[in-house]
């Protein structure tokens, strides 16, 4: 009887296990570990595919493991994360990203997340880290003064844009709807409005059918006199309009809703008037920035997001209001075991104009980066990526056989395959091949939109990694997958 | 005449500027010079007052600097973090924090943090990294698993318990009532419900004198038979009652409802359940709570706080719903520029199951300390702080003079000088007092709350940092202030 010997003396010693609190050599370990690995990533990155999905999700279910109570060898984690996970994606780090809005992630302030995290203070209410919340106020009130609000104005960091702007509409509702009447309120959008728009009015407790999209202009801008039409209808019909948002920048084309004409009309309606200025708002650094822009202080409420127009990893979204009453009546709620409450105006209770109680402290991930860099190097960084979308769209029309579809109002450029014999479903598969070819290539990764009913590729140039060389890539690669389509 | 000379020759060269991109050595001493601060102040923590505002608006003030174009070095900068930002807080990091609700914010999530951030893919949507949303999915399905769900759960992370809160209540809004009938929907939750439900069912539309504040029974549990009274009640006014939220585990006592009878209620009346667990979810690691949390499984939905019990740092939260259905109608919409959409169940878009479309990388955070230390050493850290309450609470009991307002369900444990002579203000000075004694001697912060009109001091073990020397500390505390008020 032969029995079964449970323990080889050929058994490897266990890994040296992770206690939660590691002692100071392994957590300088472990940080070394991280990083060396960060670096090369990143010094890489020029090299590495703009996406790659090959085979992603049968990866993606042989790189699962499963959560048990023993813990597994650093290596054998960093191996799985670095080789396999991070690889197998749209490289949203990197300078071939010029699809959807990119951002780039720029590494400041991922060790400013590392400190935050690390430190762990807690910021939901103002007395239990003063100095801290001050630096993150320092940095709302940057923001504020950079779209040109006055003292009454305030905001607050969301994870990004979408939470922005449902507290942008939760601001509205609450100023201009009684809280039994929300079933009558109105919202008036553009046809080109992000939908994140259209989602926060519904988890606002608007009903869908309330909200107006409404066509846009040649240019894809909001059309101001069918906004005038549709609220006499709806007030006609017994409806209660109370918001209008204005797109500071569409995601689709980067066009710019007639800001000022806006908010005329929503000052004489008594409408509220929200911006959706995630992509478009950091322009206001640069000159052209600051002309196209004109009117956005008007705005009641804007949308930012400083991990598009800063550059700064995903994660980073902002609300600014021109009257931080609106913020304080519709997100305030106090609780007994709460520290005394802030009644000074140069301090901030955060969870009293936020829908967060708990929250991570994004104020450092944004400070870090504008002190340590300066404001200078965003400035110009944003200005380089204007330089580079007028070229390219120069070099985009230069191309026989494809056209522009809107000139850029900000650094995305709409392009077609110029088939004016085609239909709109023919002209479409027909520009979705060109951008698959395009991307093939691995040297840049586009998107396209759906542009009045066509499939339209776009390239949008924002990353801070992303310079004149790549673009030019670009550009050659539409010029070559265009001759191989035919 | 004298010149002014603007540029003396004894101006210090300025200091290496920082370009958006610094190179490999760069980063290599940001992150140095960063985590050496960070391992010190990690391993000093014991040392450190368990929270010091002395002066801290004047510091506040002192501290913030103007945001320029100019970077500035980044020596100033730690310095100004390290020796004057983080200090002046409430030491939410350290062992001696007892107050509120602790975690401490274990350092492995901050490099699993740094690392997302510095590769900043894109996961809001499956398809940009498949197998990064995995890694996530497989945290989120852990969760399921953990509390009982079966396969038609799902859910996601959130910043907090707040945002996770919000979406159930839009959830059970969506799923009960019509999209025009928030106006008459009413909730129950008990006078011991945390304060972010209140809050959540107003950002969702619902009016705040729909919200019905029931009483609790002497172990601080919702009175389920005033629930059935007031369902009755609402429903005979032609209310449309909605749902009910319970907690399992309250942040003044641990109070921890009676499930089971809820469930039952809100299944025989139609009702969504949901139970806020943020505190309370992951004592079911260990075979007390697993005792006490029965019936959770039967909520619709469930918030979590991986920033909680998983001691992770302030900024994850997580909502679980019984049926992922429900978190696809509610929080679903789609958009032309976004990439193909997931129908098959194993792959989740996760912009479409909550309110964000960008976001923050938050699964490594939870899976890499999940992976590295394994789920053991997180259920051993849970016991230890429930045998410490226990004994806290007995060495509580000995001193004369005390008494335990509330037997510790969880690892809170209310207690209170024991005057009955004394009216509920006189007390409650008396117990502020004692409160305000213990924190000025910096070994502990513990902080109160107002239950049945009196202010109730209150013990909180929950950091992975607390061992039992440091409650040890807090008793001896409590038991020399008592004796300094007579």
């Amino acid at each position: 009887m032969v029995v079964a010997v449970m323990t080889s003396p050929e058994t490897p010693p266990a890994p040296p296990s992770w206690p939660l609190e590691p002692d100071a050599a392994a957590m300088r370990s472990l940080v070394e570990a991280v990083s060396e690995r960060l670096i090369e990533h990143i010094e890489t990155l020029p090299q590495q595919r703009a996406s790659d999905l090959e085979d992603a999700d049968e990866v993606a279910r042989a790189t699962s493991i499963p959560i048990l109570d023993a813990g597994r060898p650093l290596d054998e984690l960093l191996e799985l994360l670095f080789e396999r996970a991070i690889p197998k994606s749209f490289n949203a780090a990197g300078p071939g990203y010029l699809a959807f809005i990119p951002g780039g992630g720029i590494f400041t302030t991922a060790v400013a997340g590392l400190l935050a995290d690390a430190t762990n203070r807690y910021t939901g209410v103002w007395t239990p880290a003063p100095v801290l919340s001050r630096l993150e106020l320092d940095v709302v009130r940057w923001f504020c003064d950079l779209v040109g609000y006055g003292a009454a104005s305030l905001g607050f960091l969301t994870s990004g844009g979408s939470l922005a702007t449902l507290s942008g509409v939760i601001a509205a509702r609450c100023d201009r709807l009684p809280e039994d009447g929300l079933a009558g309120g109105t919202v008036y959008v553009s046809d080109q409005i992000h939908h994140s728009v259209g989602k926060a009015a519904r988890l606002a407790g608007i009903p869908a059918k309330n909200v107006r999209t409404i066509e846009t202009d040649e240019l894809f801008r909001l059309r101001v006199d069918l906004v005038v039409e549709a609220i006499r209808e709806d007030r006609a019909a017994g409806k209660q309009p109370f918001l209008i948002v204005a797109s500071a920048g569409t995601t689709n084309t980067g066009a710019i809703d007639d800001l000022d004409a806006l908010a005329d009309l929503a000052e004489a309606e008594g409408l509220w008037l929200h911006a959706d200025a995630a992509y478009g708002g950091f322009f206001l650094l640069t000159e052209h920035g600051r002309r196209r822009l004109s009117g956005l202080a008007r705005a009641d409420s804007i949308t930012l997001d400083p991990h598009k127009g800063l550059f700064l990893p995903f994660g980073t979204g902002a609300l600014i209001v021109r009257d931080r009453a609106t913020l304080e009546a519709s997100h305030g709620v106090w609780a007994d075991y709460l520290p005394t409450r802030q009644d000074d105006p140069d301090r901030v209770d955060w969870c009293q104009i936020s829908p967060e109680l708990s929250r991570p402290y994004r104020g450092l991930k944004v400070w870090l980066p504008l002190t340590l860099h300066g404001v200078a190097a965003f400035r110009s960084t944003l200005q380089e990526k204007l330089d580079i979308i007028r070229d390219a769209t120069e070099a985009l029309r230069a191309i026989e056989g494809i056209r522009i579809v809107a000139e850029p109002e900000l650094t995305v450029v709409p392009f077609s395959i110029d088939r004016p014999d085609l239909d709109a479903e023919a002209l479409s598969a027909k520009n979705r091949e060109l951008t698959e070819r395009v991307n093939a290539r691995g040297r840049v990764l586009i998107s396209g939109t759906i542009l009045r009913g066509v499939f339209t590729p776009r390239l949008c140039v924002l990353a801070f990694r992303t310079h004149a060389d790549r673009v030019a890539m670009a550009i050659e690669d539409v010029r070559e997958a265009l001759a191989e389509i035919g």
